[in-house]
């Protein structure tokens, strides 16, 4: 099997959806360990309207930190999310080394989220990836809501598959699918990743499951078997789209890589680091998060 | 793929670590609920020392009770545990439709558990495990710990294939693997099953698995492609053996019938009903329990 990648996106989307603003100090320390833990990606926040998600107001300043503060480890890629033409010329400005951006496939959710429908939206995220793709930049573009939708309810899998086919004739091939409300479950998943790479067999292929259902593993799982290679996760389980309806908290990275340390898949990622980033954060937010290996502890052998 | 079958095993493997005593009329009612939901198997309890565990002091008089008071559905089987002869002849006293006898592969696990290494749980199960079916009754055998120990940690695989070969040359053919310490991880799983079948090609398997690190559901989606039938889970999540060390709570069964639901392989199922008998455990015993879908509700379509 092929390496696995972790993005780590608790920055992102654990963070946006807590109401009490973490100052950016805090931000740096949280990102220094989790690059020393030596996970992938980190997804340092998005380039959204401050005024929407304050959250993320300090999102250029945290990348302009690190361009001149290195992080731990060297290999460590940032990435970020823009949502429109500004913030991608705000993460071109910053220097993002990975730049994500993403269509719903649901209707009301698309509406919802940016004010457009799906088509609407396909049109301006593909024009803006293609445009940072011809300045050189890795862009990796998903589709939200592509196992369902928490206010649509079934999305058609042929919605998911026009939105993907609509990349591909873009050049866009690293892609990811998110479960925006937890609705997927395993078959599903391995139905839509083969449909995928019928159509692009060098696609490359990313995950983003929620763990609204407690199916969350068993997704991760069955995209490991269909061949994807970047997974989304965040610290301590933390977070959801403040946009949508009922989302829990996504896949816990400390969980996914006691996983991938079990079958030895990822044993280089320092588990003990994520599990005390997680403990810090619930105590941060005085809350339990929904990770269960910060709790347990690890399996020692 | 052929038909799925839950055991649904919360009135025994759910209750027994629970210290407040659960009132008969209770448990009959709670029965009558899986029942009516049509769950296929219902473990009642188990036939042990009642000083030992008194939450399963009344399990003779339930299956009593059973045998003049029909069930809701007439096709649901009454199951029940049996560790030693004593409990195998309460069992067949009463007529218990399953009979459920363990071997744990952990030495200490089975010392802990049963005073006996397994050498000598195995002499002993098998011969009872023979005798009952000799009788003519169904006896589902099964690995204890059979993919690590809170104890031991790691559990040779060839342990538990011992064990198995065991039941091959008695002809014990329905087995299940118990993962009591919740170490299993879907790679395992797979790997286990194989072996188990290339061994014994008309195997009916079984699965037990705990949710102590996260990755129930997904050793449950791995089982499913491996060709498991039998599915054993509790209510809520409740759960964990008293004799095990940092044992978290069962798969839950709510959470396997949502999923079955959404892959559209269990639809006869009725949800609703669990979902009912899972809230009205968690206000009975006054705390959350670990299921995710009676506290999200159903995905609703």
């Amino acid at each position: 099997m092929k390496k696995l990648i972790l993005h780590e996106v608790g920055m992102r989307d654990g963070l946006q959806v807590e109401k009490t603003l973490v100052p950016i100090e805090k931000k740096i320390e949280w990102t220094k360990k989790l690059s020393e833990s030596a996970v992938d990606i980190i997804q340092l926040g998005s380039f959204v309207n401050p005024s929407k998600v304050p959250q993320m107001a300090d999102t250029d300043e945290l990348f302009k930190y690190f361009k001149s503060n290195p992080l731990p480890n060297p290999n460590t890629i940032l990435s970020g999310l823009v949502l429109n033409e500004k913030g991608l010329e705000r993460a071109m400005n910053v220097g993002v080394d990975l730049i994500c951006m993403g269509i719903s496939a649901s209707e009301t959710h698309s509406m919802k989220n940016t004010g457009m429908t799906v088509a609407e939206a396909s049109d301006r995220i593909i024009n803006m990836a293609k445009s940072a793709l011809q300045e050189g930049k890795p862009v990796q573009v998903s589709v939200q809501s592509a196992f369902g939708c928490g206010f649509e309810g079934k999305i058609d899998e042929s919605k998911v598959i026009s939105i993907v086919s609509r990349f591909a004739d873009a050049g866009l091939k690293q892609i990811s699918l998110a479960d925006t409300a937890g609705h997927a479950f395993p078959e599903q998943v391995s139905r839509l990743y083969k449909r995928i790479l019928d159509m692009i067999p060098d696609a490359q292929l990313a995950c983003h499951f929620h763990n609204t259902y407690g199916l969350g593993m068993a997704n991760i799982f069955s995209a490991m078997l269909s061949g994807v290679k970047y997974f989304e996760a965040a610290f301590g389980g933390l977070g959801g789209c403040p946009f949508t309806k009922k989302a829990a908290g996504n896949v816990s990275t400390e969980d996914v890589v006691a996983y991938w340390h079990r079958n030895s898949l990822r044993n280089d990622i320092n588990l003990d680091i994520l599990i005390d980033l997680a403990s810090e954060v619930s105590q941060h937010f005085e809350k339990e998060l929904p990770g269960y290996i910060y709790k347990t502890g690890n399996i020692k052998y």
